[in-house]
């Protein structure tokens, strides 16, 4: 087959065959097709968009394309859970040892920080000695053990995808529907759970700054996921605020502790309570009694205990004690009386990234200690001077004065209090 | 500037600015910006399409990335002459030895084959001993004394455009009017002339299937000629059938010679007498008087006297028994009586390519005695048996029933005469 002419064919609109994405794909994890000829295809896929058709026989292929761990088989109530990515979101670490404890076991592939939200992957290197499963057997054997684990998303877990991807951050096609839909769902069908918690995150602080681009990517997951045979829950979620009080990675694990000890920030632990909720009515609880269930775990203490349980699993030590700590903290005032009219979040996680929590480049060091606390909140009465947030300052060299400018400039302050935005939106799929 | 973000914008279908049409350019010159960040933008453009702004950005952008000849500057009455490339078309080694005899000097840029059409360089490569020049020193000298240089493109002219050409051939970003406005009129204001003669190809042997779309290309080119101080004559010319009778590159050459000797192929000799007398109006001539002039050119010899002084000025033979010659010719049949209704003309280049006559792809060695006669013309009368064509085989061991079948399936042979189709379809600019 000539790959111009598949090339073409998008160019110009047409619908691809399964050959015609076949051979798209399989250049890409083979490294058969050019580099070049990727971008031009992904690019025309971008503009021209994919019929649900093109999107299946996408996800399908890059599913294919490597390893397929087929947990379902070996364990039929496992749950995964995704988000399309968020600033402040520390759902994964709670969800995890919360839903585990309720005898759910839970599966977590966890990836490294994307621009300017911080990754699972690198919250969990803040926990010494912290160790992802390295393989199927590994991760296996956690789960059978201790009702969960975490592995990196590895060159095993469909190996198109992670080709695709690093082309598509340098080639503007990230933000592209049907290529998401590919990316996330091949992964989540290659690992091969039966169920999956999906929370798609809206505002200004995600990928989709509406409730209707929202509720688009939400419903391509869930057509994707049910028309392979896996059970979805997927909720639209508030994004036009960070979700926790935290940003950085030890701030993190220290603010997951918290929710997971029965107290921490109510964002945080609402909307983990709602989604480990579905996670158990998809299991097969009825909806007031997973709600209960998950509740009484927070309140009895055998999520935390399962917490403990399953970070030394994988080799880590669960003392928050040990976490790293900031170097230094600038506390950053409001600028006059008011209230919190909005919170820029995407602002704050390229603050964070800048004092070191994630990358600006691929191969950057992650500075653990670095992160923002988040001290007021959106509706919030604020007096001129009184913190808005705090900036914690790991290794890395940081003009402070700049910084903090930056992060006051975030917090948009009004003399009016706005009205309340709800934290769960919308329900699709199992969940509706 | 971060190249994402001009890709991006292209992407959303916004205007480029100077600065983002200058990094494209001078990131593709200078290897600094990747080859897919490079295939995702030239995807964008083809699809978004680019203003008649940003394509004169590109054009300068991509004029200005290698030497400048200023040619206009020593020979003001120079003109260049371009064809957007058909299959037959062997005006370039007419016109330019016959609008030099006729005291205007000709500026010639050959290029390489491409495709299914065969290139002016291939031709020029069966005269034994001929050398393009090699520099602009060497072409002004010749431009001096004979009034005509060959040149062959080089890297020296527009890298940019070489760079991106490379790439638009694997990423199906060849069709797109922009970039092919770029890439012509890039290289023309780099050469310099300051006269230049268009022949955009139209019908089914040429890039441009539609007079409409030929009228858009050739609107565009004329704008962006005119909008640089270039006096643009261009004409839309007939490439339902191929121009003359000959495809192939010795074989062409030998067409030419037939043509400046006062005889050749009718459809040939009536297009370069067309051009060559736009290129006398545009050096001043009422049109009567250039046309009369053109033809006393042909009719007393000194045409073809000037095609040898040329040929010999760049070190070759002008001895046309010395041309390379068939190894064997194989005669292609009529099926049946009948009229010819259609030849279709990229089918036949195709068939000179497979012989040998053109590159299947880059680097192929091109055989310069191969190639295919034409023996009926649209329009003639024909009876079964009687040769349509003759192919001409070189070295190349080719499939001999397998390539007449296909040669003459090429020509579609009908009950009744079809309409007769203009040679000259339309002109625009200064020739309109």
């Amino acid at each position: 087959m000539n790959f111009v002419e598949v090339i073409a064919r998008k160019r110009d609109g047409s619908e691809l065959s399964a050959d015609d994405v076949g051979a798209f794909v399989r250049g890409a994890s083979s490294g058969q097709v050019a580099d070049e000829q990727l971008a031009a295809m992904l690019m025309a896929i971008c503009i021209r968009g994919a019929s649900r058709g093109e999107t299946r026989l996408l996800v399908e292929a890059m599913r294919d394309s490597g390893a397929l761990w087929k947990t379902g088989e070996a364990f039929p109530d496992a749950v995964d859970k995704h988000s399309t990515g968020g600033v402040g979101d520390t759902v994964s670490l709670v969800f995890a040892p919360l839903v585990a404890a309720c005898g759910v076991p839970v599966v977590m592939m966890a990836g490294a920080g994307l621009g300017h939200t911080q990754g699972t992957l690198d919250k969990l290197a803040a926990i010494p000695g912290f160790r992802t499963a390295g393989s199927r057997a590994e991760a296996f054997d956690h789960l059978a053990r201790c009702g969960a684990f975490f592995a990196a998303q590895s060159q095993e877990i469909a190996p198109a995808d992670r080709k695709l991807y690093l082309l598509r951050d340098v080639t503007a096609t990230v933000p592209s529907l049907p290529l998401i839909v590919a990316s996330i769902m091949s992964k989540k069908l290659a690992v091969g759970a039966r169920r999956l918690v999906l929370d798609v995150k809206c505002g200004s602080g995600a990928f989709c700054k509406t409730p209707e681009e929202a509720r688009a990517l939400a419903e391509a997951l869930v057509g994707v996921g049910e028309g392979a045979g896996v059970a979805v829950a997927a909720m639209i979620t508030d994004m036009s605020q960070p979700l926790g009080d935290r940003l950085g990675c030890a701030s993190e694990v220290r603010a997951a502790v918290e929710v997971l000890g029965g107290g921490g920030d109510a964002r945080l632990r609402q909307l983990t309570v709602e989604l480990a909720a579905d996670a158990l009515r998809m299991a097969g609880r009825p909806r007031s009694a997973a709600l209960a269930e998950v509740e009484r775990a927070l309140a009895n203490g055998s999520a935390l205990a399962r917490y403990g349980e399953i970070v030394r699993a994988h080799g880590g030590d669960p003392d928050v004690a040990r976490l790293p700590r900031p170097r230094r903290t600038i506390p950053v005032g409001a600028p006059r009386d008011g209230f919190v009219a909005a919170i820029e979040a995407e602002a704050l996680g390229w603050i964070a990234v800048g004092l070191g929590a994630g990358r600006q480049r691929q191969g950057d060091q992650v500075d653990l200690a670095a992160g923002v606390k988040v001290q007021a909140r959106t509706g919030d009465m604020v007096e001129a001077g009184q913190p808005l947030a705090t900036l914690e300052l790991g290794e890395r060299p940081v003009d402070v004065e700049t910084m903090a400018a930056r992060a006051a400039a975030a917090f948009r302050i009004a003399d009016e209090r706005p009205p309340a935005a709800p934290l769960v939106i919308a329900r699709l799929g199992g969940a509706a």
